[in-house]
């Protein structure tokens, strides 16, 4: 109890440096973090790899109630599940790892949110005054944007057989996720990396390292 | 996904009565809301028991992840457990049976969250709004406190063996929750039932009965 936190507004860290790896299913995240995390340890860095949903263990257990493919959880139930997810997984690793001066890359955050649930129905004021109250504000300094048309990232995504409640739903529905990372890109250009996730899987790697090494000098 | 609402305000049903039971541990909510339910039932009134945390199988499995003894939750995470859990009580339990035209008896209800979270730490404006936005603003028509010197009430809890996170707390915090009650029913006389829990258990029932009768009317 002794980590709690009530800041409401923007909040980036001072110490550490916190990147968010965002976009559609089978753009590439997990990859493309792995890569960043040998590089920069390679440089010296302390690096944390981390993910939401499913950071900690209690959003582990989080992510298998929500994605359970046989529940049923309400819409408002489900922002305020992967808010606990969320709220849990800044105060328990992210927030520690910046404050230990590390470097944090988090396979999804508060844009997963913003793109998924904004894209689907519409997603009021209070679910995300509910996510911005979740994680104290703490923002990124730089999110990746992985980006591809939903057709080729889609195949790739069913080519590793993973098939989940937000996988499952229509090309329609993921050409909207896309459409709302690339307006959040947009409105904030200096906080944006966004890449072509068609290039080569290297290339996309030069790309995020060229974009992290200001950051880490 | 249908059934979603975002309604912010304050919501009180017009089908339907729907009663709220509080009060520390010990006072004997459940007793009075089965004999309250018997009652209402042999008036020819169709009833809903209920209770929060874990009115539903989502919320049991929330509570057993909030309660765990060796868990650690983090304070908003919990605060959004609490939420989620709360948001999908209301949505496929309680609106449906008052919707339905039922008499919905929930044994704890926001008030909870007001007087435990508020008594223990400082419950921000956030943790409100958050659980505001959860249930919709649905208020019930009455909350019965059921009100006892919590040194008098833990003792009864005890004597059920019932040990979690909640009850292990300090008198200290069990004062300061009953000292949380009874501002938030001197704030709202006329929505508030205060009942001395430390009379007889026929006593207690009476009162909320004759409470009831011009609700159900």
């Amino acid at each position: 109890m002794s980590d709690e936190r009530s800041r409401e507004d923007v909040d980036t860290p001072t110490a550490g440096v916190f990147i968010a790896f965002e976009g559609g299913e089978g753009v590439g995240k997990s990859t493309q973090i792995a890569r960043a995390a040998l590089w920069a340890r390679g440089q010296g860095h302390d690096v944390v790899e981390t993910r939401e949903p499913g950071g900690t263990p209690l959003g582990q257990e989080l992510r298998r109630l929500v994605l359970d493919p046989d529940g049923h959880v309400t819409p408002r139930a489900e922002t305020l599940l992967y808010a606990a997810d969320r709220a849990h997984h800044v105060d328990t690793v992210i927030r520690p790892g910046l404050d230990a001066g590390k470097l944090v890359l988090t396979d999804r955050y508060v844009d997963s949110l913003l793109a998924y649930q904004g894209a689907g129905r519409e997603l009021g004021a209070g679910a995300l005054m509910v996510t911005t109250w979740a994680t104290g504000g703490l923002t990124p300094h730089l999110t990746v944007l992985l980006d591809i048309d939903p057709a080729v990232g889609l195949a790739r995504a069913g080519a590793r057989a993973r098939l989940d409640r937000l996988e499952g739903a229509s090309l329609e529905f993921h050409e909207a996720v896309r459409s709302r990372y690339l307006a959040l890109a947009a409105a904030e250009p200096d906080r944006y990396l966004v890449v072509d996730a068609a290039l080569d899987e290297e290339q996309i790697a030069a790309a995020v390292r060229d974009a992290l090494v200001p950051l880490l000098s």
